[in-house]
C-alpha cells in the first residue's frame, strides 16, 4: 500500500492465457495472478463455427430449450413399480435376442469381458451347452445383438441382458415413459464386470426363479420405490448414487424388511443385504426415465446418454432423440486399481450407467461422498471441488439433490455438450474398471473423463440441424 | 506495508480481554485483533486454587491418568452380546424397584415427565391396577427409585426401566465390565417421552413377549453387535449418534435383514424398520461400557458420566468414581419447538444419553451431522464450527470416530473437567425436549449446554483428593 501522491511500491499482474509470460514476471518476484484462457474448443475451427452458431443466431433458443430439459429431468419422479421377466416387458428382446451396454455394435468388435458376458447369457438362456457353442453361435450372428440404451434398457459395466432375466420396471407416472434395468448381481465372477462364470449363471437362475418373482411381490405390496427421493437423502448420507449407493440401498432395505420378514424370504434378504450394489441400478432406471423425459426437446444440447461398451462410447443429447456421437471408449484415469494391476490391464471405460451422471448424481455429486474421492487419492475437499469443477459443463443445479455438506447446493444437472466442447472439460463418470483381456473381472474403480469427440460431433450436428430448419422452405 | 527508514503508515492493535479498548479503537477505525481472554473459571478464588492444583503440583499425573483413561475409552470396543430381561442380569433391579436416569432421587422431586414414566412402569408391572394405584405406590415408597447409572444401567431421557423390559446386554470383550439399556420405544406416547399411555404400556408388553426374545434369539445367531463399528461408518452418513442414529440403523438392521426374514418375524423388522432412534440406546450401552473401562484411573478428571433426571445433573469423573457433583438440571437451549410450543413449556434437560459425548459422539460429532445442526438453526459449517469448539474441553481426539467431512479429523474425545470449569464451556449435548407439565411428550429437539457447578465441584473434590493423597502418612 503506498501514500497518496508516491510512486508505487508494489507491482502486480494478471496473465491471461499461455502461462510463459506469468514465469517471466514470477522470476523477476513479481506477483502475478493467472487467469487460466484458452481458446474455444482447443481452437478446432469447425467447433468454433458450431459453437459460434449454437452461442451466438441459435443461442436463444438452445438456451430456452435447454432450461426446458433440465426441468424436464427435474420434473420427473421415477417409480419403480414392478420387476417383470424382461423378455415379457422389452419389445425387443426377443428370443435369441441380447441387449448390451453402449451404442450397438458387432460382435467381432466386442471387447473381450463384454463377450464373456455374452457367453454366460447364452448358456444361461439354454441356447448353447458350452461356451465353444456359444461363441460360435455369437460370431455366426445367431444371436442378434442390440444396444440397450436404444430400447429404453440401461445396464452397468457390460450391460448385457437376455430374455429370462429379470428387470426393474421404472415408470414416468402420468406418462407413458418406462424404463428397464436388470437387477445387481453383486459382487463376484459376474456377468457385468465381465467374467460370466458357472456360479454367476446358477445366481441368474436364482434371480430368474427366486429373487424377481418375490421382489414383484414386494414392490405390489410394499408400494412402488420412489429411486430419487431416496437418492436424495442418499446425497447426505455419503452416496454420491453410482460407485457408492450404501446408504441409499439401506434406506430401501429398511422399506422392504418388513416384507422380506412377512415372506419369510432370507434367500432374498441376505442377497439384497449383501449387495453393496445393489441400488445401482434403481438409479440407472430412474436416471433413463428422467433423461427420456428430455428426449426430443427441439434444438437442445443437454445430453441425454453417454453409453459405452468397452470399444465406442456413445453421445446422445435431447434435442436429436436417437442419433449416436461416437468415439473410442475413454481409459479410465485416476483409478485404484487392486494389487497386482497396472493401468495396461484396464479395458476401456464401459457401461450404461453415465446415465447416473445425465441427472446430477455420480460424478455430478461426488462432493456428496468422500469415501468416493479416496478411489482417486482424494479427499472431502478435492470432492467438493469435483463437483464444483462440474458446474462449467452443466445448465443448473438440481433442487431435490442437494448437499447438506456443500452448504445446502444442489449438485449439476443437464450436461450442456456446447459447454463440454468449448471448455474442452468432459463429464467424469465415477464407475469401475474391468480386466482386459483375462477374465479377471473388476480390477479397480476410479474416474472416467470422457472423450470430446463425440460431444464435440454433437454440437455440430445440432448446428446443422437448426440451420436447416431455419433455412426458408423451397416448394411448399 | 511501509518503505524501510519510514515511520509506518499503518497501526494495528491487539485487545486482550475486555471488548472496551478494542470498541474505542475500532471507532477511530484502527484495526483491532481481539483475543477473548477471560479469567479463568470466571474469577472464583476456591475454583482457581484447585485448578492451580491440578494444572500446577498435580499436573502430571492428571495428564498422566487423563491420557490413560482417554486409551482406556478408545481402547474398549463394546459388543452387544444378547438381549435379556432386565430382573435377570441387573441385581440392584428386584422386584419392586425402578431405574431411572440420572442421579438418585426420591419421589417428591421426580419431575412431571420421569413420573408418568414410572406410573406407566409400574402399571406394566401389574404392581397396581390403575394410575391412581400407582401414583400412591409411588409417593408411599413402596416402589424403590434407584438411579440407573449407579447400576451399570442408563436410558434416554425419563430412562425407566422395570424388571420385566429387556435390555441391550453389552460387554467389553477380555473384561468383566457389562452394562445394560432398554429397548428404543420409537415414537408416540412413549414412557421414555414421560408420557406412559395405554399403548405405550401396550407396546411394553410386545417388547416384553416378542421382541425382546425374538432380538436375544437373533444376536445368537447373527453374532454379537460390534456398536462402535457401525456408529464409525453412521458419522461418514449424517450421524451424530445421539440426536440422529438413522444411517447407523439401517447398518444394524443389514445385518439382521437376514435373521429377521428366516425368523418370519414381520412385527419386529417392522418395528426396526420404522424406529428411527432404535439404534439410540446400543450406543448408549456401549458408551456406558466404554466409560466403565475409564473409571478408576486415578486423579483423573476425565468425565465419565453426565446424566441427567429432570431435576438434577449429576456429573462423575474417571478419578473419582462414584461420586456425583450436581447442580439444577439445564434448560435445553438451542432448540426447535413444535409448533404451538415455547420455551415455558420445556422440562429440564433430562436423560443418560450424555453417556455418547463422554466417548466423542453425540454433540461432540455435531460436525458429522448437519441434518442435526438445522434443529438450532445452524447449517453443516456451524455443525464443524460446534465440535471443534469442542475439542477446547476434550484431552484428545478419537481415533475411531473420524469425520471424512471434517479432513477426516477424530471427534474430540475425553471431557477435562479442568478445562470445562476454567473454561466455563460446558459439554454440549443433542437431546430431545419434553413437555414440563401436561404429559404432551416430546415437543422439540436441541442443544443442551450443561452447568459448569457440577464440573467445578468435581475439579475441587479431586484437587482435595490428590492432595489427602500427597499428605505424608500419620500413623503407618
Amino acid at each position: 500500500m503506498s501514500a497518496a501522491g508516491t510512486l508505487p511500491v508494489e507491482i502486480s499482474a494478471i496473465n491471461i492465457g499461455l502461462p510463459l509470460f506469468a514465469e517471466a514476471l514470477a522470476a523477476q518476484d513479481t506477483p502475478v495472478t493467472s487467469v487460466d484462457w484458452r481458446p474455444p474448443a482447443g481452437g478446432d475451427e469447425d467447433a468454433v463455427a458450431a459453437l459460434t452458431a449454437l452461442w451466438g443466431r441459435h443461442g436463444r433458443s438452445v438456451r430456452a430449450a435447454n432450461e426446458a430439459a433440465v426441468q424436464a429431468i427435474e420434473g420427473c419422479q421415477p417409480q419403480t413399480i414392478d420387476v417383470a421377466r424382461a423378455g415379457d416387458v422389452i419389445d425387443a428382446l426377443d428370443d435369441g435376442v441380447l441387449l448390451h451396454s453402449g451404442p450397438p455394435i458387432s460382435w467381432e468388435r466386442v471387447c473381450d469381458p463384454q463377450r464373456r458376458a455374452m457367453v454366460a447369457a447364452v448358456l444361461f438362456e439354454g441356447w448353447a451347452g458350452d461356451r465353444d457353442g456359444a461363441r460360435e453361435l455369437l460370431a455366426a450372428g445367431e444371436v442378434t445383438l442390440k444396444s440397450g440404451t436404444e430400447h429404453r434398457h440401461v445396464g452397468p459395466m457390460t450391460g448385457v441382458c437376455s430374455p429370462s432375466m429379470p428387470v426393474w420396471v421404472t415408470d414416468d407416472p402420468g406418462s407413458d415413459r418406462r424404463a428397464f434395468s436388470t437387477l445387481n448381481e453383486g459382487p463376484g465372477d459376474t456377468l457385468w464386470f465381465g467374467v460370466g462364470g458357472d456360479e454367476a449363471i446358477e445366481r441368474l437362475r436364482f434371480f430368474r426363479d427366486h429373487l424377481g418373482p418375490s421382489l414383484s411381490r414386494l414392490l405390489a405390496g410394499e408400494g412402488p420405490i420412489d429411486v430419487f427421493s431416496l437418492a436424495a437423502q442418499g446425497v447426505n448420507m455419503g452416496d454420491e448414487l453410482h460407485m457408492r449407493s450404501q446408504a441409499t440401498g439401506n434406506l430401501l432395505l429398511r422399506d422392504l424388511a418388513g416384507g422380506l420378514a412377512a415372506a419369510g424370504d432370507e434367500r432374498s434378504a441376505r442377497f439384497i443385504a449383501t449387495n453393496h450394489h445393489f441400488f445401482l441400478t434403481l438409479t440407472m432406471g430412474a436416471a433413463k426415465v428422467a433423461a427420456m423425459a428430455a428426449e426430443g426437446t427441439d434444438a437442445s444440447s443437454v445430453v441425454t446418454a453417454i453409453a459405452r461398451n468397452g470399444t465406442d462410447v456413445g453421445v446422445q443429447l435431447a434435442g436429436l432423440p436417437g442419433r449416436w456421437f461416437q468415439s473410442d471408449a475413454a481409459r479410465v484415469e485416476d483409478a485404484l486399481l487392486r494389487d497386482g494391476f497396472s493401468a495396461r490391464d484396464a479395458a476401456p471405460d464401459i457401461g450404461d450407467s453415465a446415465i447416473i451422471e445425465c441427472v446430477g448424481l455420480g460424478g455430478m455429486a461426488l462432493g456428496a461422498s468422500p469415501a468416493v474421492a479416496a478411489f482417486f487419492g482424494g479427499d472431502a475437499a478435492l470432492a467438493r471441488q469435483r463437483t464444483e469443477i462440474m458446474r462449467g459443463i452443466c445448465v443448473g443445479a438440481s433442487r431435490r439433490f442437494r448437499v447438506a455438506n456443500m452448504s445446502g447446493a444442489g449438485t449439476p444437472v443437464g450436461i450442456d455438450a456446447r459447454l463440454v466442447s468449448e471448455l474442452e472439460l468432459t463429464p467424469q463418470i465415477t464407475t469401475g474398471v474391468l480386466h482386459a483381456s483375462s477374465g479377471a473381472g473388476q480390477i479397480g474403480a476410479g474416474v472416467a473423463h470422457q472423450p470430446v469427440a463425440p460431444f464435440r460431433a454433437a454440437v455440430a450436428a445440432l448446428a446443422r440441424e437448426l440451420d436447416e430448419c431455419d433455412a426458408p422452405v423451397r416448394d411448399g
